[in-house]
């Protein structure tokens, strides 16, 4: 059976859902495809557990992180550049400005001949095309199907089953946070704030909910599906965005009066984020926290996905996904 | 650049298209995938054309049937036998009965080391066990992502992103021209019968529509389903099946009335078509004679997928995908 070691760099919520999953799904996984993942190091911003023979992720998912007898104070760039692995998962949180600290991460990874799947958007929005080289040159994979759509596969389904076609557009709904909120308004008709205090004590919502509700995290997703679908090579300053922040209940009514609903629509060909009417039959008119993603191709038609945005584990999934994908070329 | 020769046998609406979408993407495929596509012989009922250069799609398609100047009367299955070929793409007609021809089709092709591609049911609803261990034996492959939701690539996207997930329930509105029948009485308030004639009239519905709107249709999918991504190993005649046609308006008005649609769902892990109430904002409320599915997996969460259930040139795009996965392999 083939070992592919990893490294899982970030162990907040997300982090420690791969080391569920991978634990979970780990016969199932040799079964299928011969393949042994073994977690070799997890690092957080406080320190690393580091063992070459495999980490007990039963273990250590569970407990407070810093009492674990492999614990040691390295610095997780330190870890990246010189413990041997297959593969780095980069799961920090990001910051869509500077990119950092996955930037800095993923590079190091590649640098060092690793492959890396990552969830964190912010390095992609910063430096997708500088990424994407890095990785061919240093002859490794860079996937990232966890930072657009959460559980929806989305750009590995359209690499693998989709790639004949030409895609005319692209529409989304791609942030579950402001669609709850927009579903609220439009099923019980508040206002756009106790909507979204509603959204934050669910957890939802941040406490600093701008990210979301400026449509800035639509629009990193549109600078994600752009230039890994389109071929395209653009950031964030090169979309117009319009968030949800001064949609009334208003004008949420008068929509559903001809049959139309309210959505935040990332408009991927025309790199545009901002309120439209979906009618209410549309595949894109999907309710609560859900995404949903619409692809118009020459051949296929249109083709919608609608699945978990977000949630932790569910983000894994397309994280497992594509660490069974690289593992599978080893 | 590596060549892959095919054979199209079953020259209506599908194969025509599946022609015309290998000549549009020629060019893209060789770029794309390294592989040069090449038709080598086209078969239906009445005789085939055959070059072993490579027949000129542009026109062959165009065409009327037995005036090509390479046509000659051999029969399908010799030349399936005997033809040096790579894939055989199966589209003709389907009886799901006996499978027939379909299934001797696909038999001599896998007997004489072919991979095979199909969009037709029949052969799979009635062997798809003995068929896909003949597969195995003879060290081809045997696929037929066309043959469940049309465009929709619900079985080769489990396959190559979500198999470490377990599948729950797989639901879908799998039969286009019952969904267009349903919306229609459902938007128009019109009766069945009134509903039918105009799928007939719009050449959704076929003269003889007992096929689709006694869900059978829907059932085949079911246990193509059931036996591609459940591992299951069952027949026609392990589904319970109930149909459309004594759905009355004051039924959908009383369904609408609390909030819900009627959508003939089939219901893959309990064998089971019938028509189902579904909340109107549920992602399985299609309209029109759009298909959709839904896996709820154990990871991932629920996952919904829309599309295009049927035309032939959307069907051509899952027969396509399944020929450049076989190129890739071969």
């Amino acid at each position: 059976m083939r070992e592919v070691s990893i490294i899982i760099v970030g162990f907040g919520k997300i982090g420690r859902a791969v080391a569920r999953t991978i634990a979970s799904k780990d016969s199932d996984i040799a079964g299928e495809f011969g393949v042994r993942l073994k977690v070799v190091g997890i690092c957080d911003m406080v320190g690393s557990v580091l063992d070459e023979g495999g980490i007990d992720l039963g273990k250590v998912a569970e407990k407070p992180w810093g009492k674990h007898k492999d614990f040691v104070g390295r610095k997780t760039i330190d870890v990246i550049r010189s413990l041997k692995a297959d593969i780095v998962v980069e799961a920090t949180p990001g910051n869509v400005s500077d990119g950092e600290p996955g930037l800095s991460h993923i590079k190091a990874a590649l640098e060092s001949g690793k492959n890396v799947v990552t969830s964190n958007k912010a390095p992609l929005v910063v430096a997708f095309r500088e990424l994407k080289s890095l990785a061919r040159r240093n002859g490794v994979d860079l996937r990232y199907e966890a930072t657009v759509g959460g559980a929806i596969p989305i750009i590995n389904l359209y690499e693998s089953e989709l790639k004949p076609n030409t895609i005319n557009s692209i529409l989304g709904v791609l942030n579950g946070t402001t669609n709850y909120i927009l579903t609220k308004m439009s099923e019980e008709g508040v206002e756009f704030d106790a909507a979204l205090k509603e959204a934050q004590n669910l957890g939802l919502a941040e406490p600093n909910p701008e990210y979301d509700v400026k449509g800035i995290d639509t629009a990193a997703k549109v600078v994600i599906l752009s230039n890994a679908l389109l071929g395209k090579n653009v950031s964030l300053k090169d979309v117009k965005i319009v968030g949800i922040d001064e949609i009334t209940p208003e004008a949420v009514d008068l929509a559903k009066e001809y049959g139309f609903e309210i959505k935040l629509i990332g408009d991927v060909k025309n790199l545009e984020v901002s309120p439209r009417l979906v009618p209410r039959e549309h595949p894109l008119n999907i309710p609560g926290n859900l995404n949903a993603i619409m692809l118009e191709t020459d051949i296929a038609g249109p083709l919608t996905l609608v699945g978990a945005g977000a949630g932790p584990k569910e983000t894994s999934s397309s994280i497992l996904s594509d660490i069974i994908a690289i593992a599978k070329k080893l």
